[in-house]
Parts: structure tokens; sequence; C-alpha cells
């Protein structure tokens, strides 16, 4: 298949397909980068994904790569990085203008494993500011009047617009998953931990995680296992149809007509395609978790930004200024109330497995909102990714105006292969939306 | 008291008096700075504290500080921080020729808590390379044939040698409890997580913990507060007699006999002034946690250094690179099961202080040995760090040689409070080694 691309197409592959070309000659890393580079050229001035290129570094590093001898598994494959993640090469800026020409000394642990497995990081993504709140200036490429979703906003949009075939993001709340559902494309957060976070710039340290955008579960399973360090697993495919738990959680009344829409028709497509399905209500006191989250994210992100707080509040939006007087009228009692609670509930949520293999739930209310000052509502991601589980969202379905709406998979903590193996059979019976 | 004190002898106040000193006018910041800066001068060229001072700097931070009408509770105390913490004036080297000439954009948000309160950081302390196990050249200042300790060899070394009262330490393994032992002051590190990581270089982030070196327990509260962002809770002090552990570990053959005198010592002077005494056994299973405690060190030290290892090989010490080969060698598959091997050991602790109020435990093995290339055992030290737990190093026995024994209290998890309350009773009947 890949020989019958033609050279200015090849920004559509998959990250799996340009690796595959590659190795089989079928086309050079050089030409995947100009086609990446020639579609940034041409969409970018619109959609604003990008906080900074390089396209002759890029192209040399390409030709490099074609020159080279050693195979890596992500041997000529483009991927965009977070400007949150530190590059020795491209500035890190952080979507702040307290980090104006910031040069990281070394690149941050995800982007050397990366780059050692033979990927070309073609750029830095515009970020919220610092990963918050304060949305860049990216447009949603499905509908650029329409928020990308944040904080990982370029990242989304870059990849659902086939600038690069996978990028990074980090999560704190929803931040990876909810550009993710908004642009059209799958966004995974492995479970708290996995991917080693040196050299990204921290939000809430407790419940910061790394995470992909793709546009293909093989994307994302080729990625995590150079992460992690291992071989992808394959014997983790269920034998059988999935037991399914379909989990509404104490937000669902927050879902738009759109979202209770994509639950419940995926509850009987999937039924009728010989999955079990059965209601999982969250245990006791997971009502408050959202509660909780916010004194924690607040607390740590004040502490954490205390050098950028004391001496640079100026170069602040008001946002993030609002969510640090927040943290600092927190006490370390309530904070670490709030934590005691948060740690019992990751131990609690484990019962919620006991007759199902896996959660479907919401990624978010509905379709992405028009405007650009608000990046949507994180509560739907946030509960997860404070409960340190895996979650992966899969754009099956389509809302009123014709966007996306992803429905969310969660999996119990450190089940990766096994999340993995449950979307692709999810996947193969509901298409996309 | 203060109005006592000789100016060349201001080097010998701790924090406390120093803040009470100037805040009755008895004495300047700038005298203070100038003591310690003085005392560094004469002693430093033997012991090699530290790896950068820029006198003139922190003479002229004092002069503004006399100068200035706020006055928080650090205003005019000079500290010490170890130099795999960033600071936006100092160089931050690590300890590593890989980070040679390196500066940081902002202060670690420990270095502005603290400076915000009025704190003078007087310099880098010499660290273990990239706080690892290949040691600076530090001496210990009771002997300077002998390690201080480390990896914050500096921090412990600077505050024993009264070069400053209080400076900062970080612990993966035993690294802020060992050299406050081995130099004879009061080590401390809080449950995982109460001082802010960003702007520390992670070793091994599921453990890393910032903690603190100083001479009395009157500094540690004093920082503790600042770091935390609470004021001291001066209603923690116990009523009556504490309810004692004592916690030999599955380590206790590799205690040296001073070690064990110093833990029998303790046991029969501290019930004789009334506290319950009761041996506290660890749960089934602990005796594995050196061993996991390798496999997350290792793997995480390798997935954290990635940039640095497949960029900067030839800058690492063989140490170093032993340490990541292990990591390189350990699969997903049984870092995860150490981890949660870990975790369920983190819940399990908690039922050994169903009976007790503290753990006393040995700090280290025995006296600080003889020669600067090995730092001495970190594990005694390390299974607490492990477990987040909080713990502090009393300096209350000596050793054959004269030299400082160190034992170890632990408390429940968040219990810091209550830690030093304890830890005063228990200094205020057991005084010096």
């Amino acid at each position: 298949m890949n020989q019958l691309v033609r050279p200015k197409e090849l920004f559509k592959l998959s990250a799996t397909q340009i690796a595959a070309g590659i190795a089989q000659g079928a086309f050079t890393a050089e030409a995947v980068v100009r086609a990446c580079l020639d579609r940034i050229a041409e969409r970018d001035p619109l959609i604003r994904a990008w906080a900074a290129i390089d396209p002759e570094k890029s192209l040399e590093h390409a030709r490099r790569l074609d020159r080279s001898s050693s195979r890596g598994p992500l041997h000529g494959v483009p991927f965009g990085v977070k400007d949150v993640i530190d590059t020795a090469d491209f500035p890190t800026q952080m979507g702040s203008v307290l980090y104006k020409g910031h040069h990281a000394r070394f690149d941050a642990a995800c982007v050397a494993l990366a780059r050692n497995a033979g990927a070309i990081a073609l750029g830095k993504t515009a970020t919220a500011e610092l990963a918050g709140t304060a949305p860049p200036a990216t447009r949603n490429p499905l509908n650029p009047d329409r928020t990308p979703g944040g904080s990982s906003s370029g990242s989304g949009a870059a990849v659902a617009d086939c600038m690069v075939p996978v990028a990074y993001g980090t999560q704190t709340g929803g931040s990876t998953l909810r550009p993710a559902a908004f642009c059209g494309v799958i966004g995974f957060k492995p479970t708290f931990g996995t991917y080693n976070p040196v050299g990204i710039k921290p939000a809430a340290v407790s419940f910061d995680t790394l995470g992909l955008i793709a546009r293909t579960l093989d994307d994302i399973e080729l990625f995590h296992a150079v992460l992690v360090g291992d071989k992808p697993d394959p014997a983790c495919m269920p034998q059988t149809a999935p037991r399914i738990g379909i989990c509404r959680t104490h937000l669902w009344e927050n879902a738009q007509p759109e979202t209770m829409h994509a639950i419940e028709d995926a509850t009987r497509r999937l039924q009728a395609a010989g999955a079990t399905i059965r209601e999982v209500a969250l245990p006791d006191g997971f009502e408050h978790l959202t509660a909780h989250r916010a004194v924690i994210n607040a607390h740590e992100r004040v502490h954490g930004l205390a050098a950028e707080w004391f001496t640079g509040r100026d170069g602040l939006t008001p946002q993030m200024i609002r969510t640090c007087e927040t943290g600092i009228a927190i006490s370390r009692t309530e904070y670490v109330k709030a934590l005691v609670h948060v740690e019992r509930s990751r131990m609690a949520i484990e019962e919620s497995f006991t007759d199902v293999d896996v959660l479907l739930t919401p990624t978010a209310p509905g379709e992405a909102p028009v405007g650009l000052e608000y990046a949507g509502d994180p509560r739907f991601q946030e509960l997860w990714t404070l409960l340190h589980v895996p979650t992966i969202t899969l754009p099956t379905h389509s809302g009123p105006n014709g966007l996306p709406v992803g429905i969310q998979l969660v999996m119990r903590r450190y089940q990766e292969p096994q999340l993995f193996a449950v979307a692709r059979w999810i996947e193969d019976r509901l298409g996309r939306g």
C-alpha cells in the first residue's frame, strides 16, 4: 500500500505506516518530513498548532536518518512535542511570556526515548499557559471557530490536521483526552508514573501524566512500547467479547445530548456485538472527588509555581493568578485531607472492576464549544487522571454540528495492554463517528 | 543572649537565633552573612562543602534585606542549596560534567519559598553526581579522612561545620539522613510529596523527597513551616510520655556495635524517663523491600536520565553507568510488580503504628566510614524513603572513634508536627552523643 502513496500525501500516513514504508524502502524519511512540513506551511497560518518548528533542522535530521544504518522502531517518524516538554534544540516556552526564549539543557526523557528510537521531533506544539486553563491561539481544524480543547491544544490540532501522526500531550485534568476528542482523534493517558516525567514542567505533581495523541491505535501502541521500553504485547487481544461497565458517574447531568447518545448508542451496538453490559455506579464518596481534585490541583500548582509567583507574577494570565490565589487560600490540613480521601478512592476504584473488564464513560460533555477563549470542561476526564488509571478516548460518534464526540474507556492501573486490546475490539465494532 | 554574640561568632547561631537576633536589632543580616562567608573561607579549602558561592552577591542581598521593611520568618537567615536544586542566580551543576555551567531559568519552588520568607541562599552545596552514588570531594568536618555521607554531602558538612545553619538535601535512598548522621547533625525527610519538587533534578520519581539538614529541631520546624506554607503547630507536644516502638528491621545484622548500642541505650534511658517501649517487627514481606527498591530505583533512574544516557554517556561516572545498565535490564513487568508490592507495604506500615506513637530504628550501620570514595550504606534509611513516611535522625550517640551515631525516628505519613514533638521529647532526654 505504501508504495502507492504519492509523495505529497505522505503526511496522511500513520506513524506505523511511515515506519513500515521507510523500512521497506517505499519512501524516505526526508520525503515524509517534507510532506508534513508542507502541510504545516499550508495549514498552520489558520490552525496555529505550532509554537516552534525548524524545517531545515528537521529535514537535515531526516536525511541523516536516511543515510544511517541503524533502524529504531520509530525510524523516520515525525512527532510533535507539547511546549511544556523540554527539548535541547527547540525552545521550550510553556505558552508563557515568562519562558520566552527558554532553552533546556537536555531533552525530556520522553523526547530522548523517541529520538533514540529514530523519531523526528518536528517542533513544539502550542500549549495553554503552563498547561493550565489560558489557551493558546490554536483553532480546531474541523471548525476554526471552535476550540481544539486544551491544554494540549496544538498536539490535538496538529494530529487531527495530519501535520504529524503523533504528538505528546500532558494531562493534569483533561488536557490530553479532551483535545483529542474535540479534534476527532485518539487520546491516551497511561497509569500515573508509566511514562517518566523528567523534563516536563509540572502542574500538579501528584497527578500530572504524560499522554499520547494519535490517529490510530497502532500508533498509540507503537509509541507506548518505546516509552515504557518494552515490546508491544500481542497476547492481550480478548479471546471473547469484553464485559463492559457503563459508568455515567456523578457528572452525567453535565453531559450534552450528543454525549448521552454516544454512550447509549455504543452500549446498544456493543451489546449486539456480544459484549456483556452492566451499569457500574462509582463507590460512595466519589462525588466529592471533583472538589478534592480542585483543592489538590490549586495547592500543588501554586507551590510548584512559587518562583514564577514571587518573581514574575506580572507575566501570569488572570486565569493562572486565580488558580494560584485559590491555592494560597488552602491550608495544609485541607490539602492533606483531600489527598487522603483521593488515596482511598484509588484503592476503592479497583472494586469497580470486579465484574467488568473496562469502564465506558463520557470523554467530554459534548462537541467542541464555539470560541477560542475556553478550552472546555475537564471534569469527565480529570476524575480518572486523579485516580491514576489508564484511559483512552475513541472518536466513535458525532454531534449535532457534525463534530466528533468521543467515548472514554477506563482500565485498572497498569493494564495498558489490556486497555489497548479492548479499545481495538470496540473500535472495530463502532468505527468512526 | 544574641546580644552577647561576638560578630565573628555569628556563624555558630541557629537559623532561629539568627532570625530572632535580626528582628531584635541585635545584629544585621550582613554581619551574619559575613560571618558565615568568613567561616567558609577559613574551612572550605579543607572541607569542600560548596560547589558555588558568590560572596559579593550574598552580602548585597543581606544589605538589601537590612534596608527592607518587610520581615519574613527567615529574614536574614543564610542557607545552603544542594546542587541538584535549581537556582536562578547560582549555576546548578548536579555534581556532573554534563551540567557544567548550567543555569536554570527560575529557582526551584523550595528556594523561592525560602527566599520569599527572607532567607539568603549562600550558595550551592556539593552533591554526589546527580544525587547518586559517586560522591563529591567533600570531607567530614569531624574527621577529614572520612566521608560526610551522601548524596547531600555538602549540605551535611556545611551545616555540621557551622558554615550555614540549614541546608537542603534530597533523599531517594538515604541521601539526607545519612550525611546528617555521619556529620552529627539533624536530618529530616517529610512525607513524600510534602515539599514541592518542582525545580529539583529527579533521581527516582516515585520516592525522591526533599529534606532538611540543621543543627536544631527549632530550625527544622522553622523551615518546614515556610515550605508547607503553614504556621508551626505548637499543640502537638505530647502531654504524656510517648509510646515508642523499637524497630530493628530485617537489616539489624548490618548494624555495627555502636548502632546496636545506641538503640539499646536509647531504649533503656527513654523507658527510664517514662516512655512505653515495645518491640515492633515489620510486617511479613518487608524484607523484600530492599530488593524492590533497587528495581524501582534503577528503572526510574535510567528512564529519567534517558537524554543524558543517549547523548552524554561519556560524561557519566562508572557508578552511574552501572545503575543505568541495571535499570535497562529490568522489564516493565518486573518494575510494576515491585511498585505494586511497595504500594501494599505503604498501607501495611500503618498497622505498625497501632500501639505506638513512633518507631525508633537505626539511621546508619555505624560511624562514618573512612575514605571519600564511598558515602556509606543507605539501606537503613531507604526503607522509609520507599514507604513515604516522615523520618528524622538525631545525633544522640557516638561510636568507638568519637564520631556521631544517630538514631532514626519514623512516624505515620502526614504526621510531621507529631514527629517534631516526639523528637523534642526524646532529644530533651537523650541529649547529644
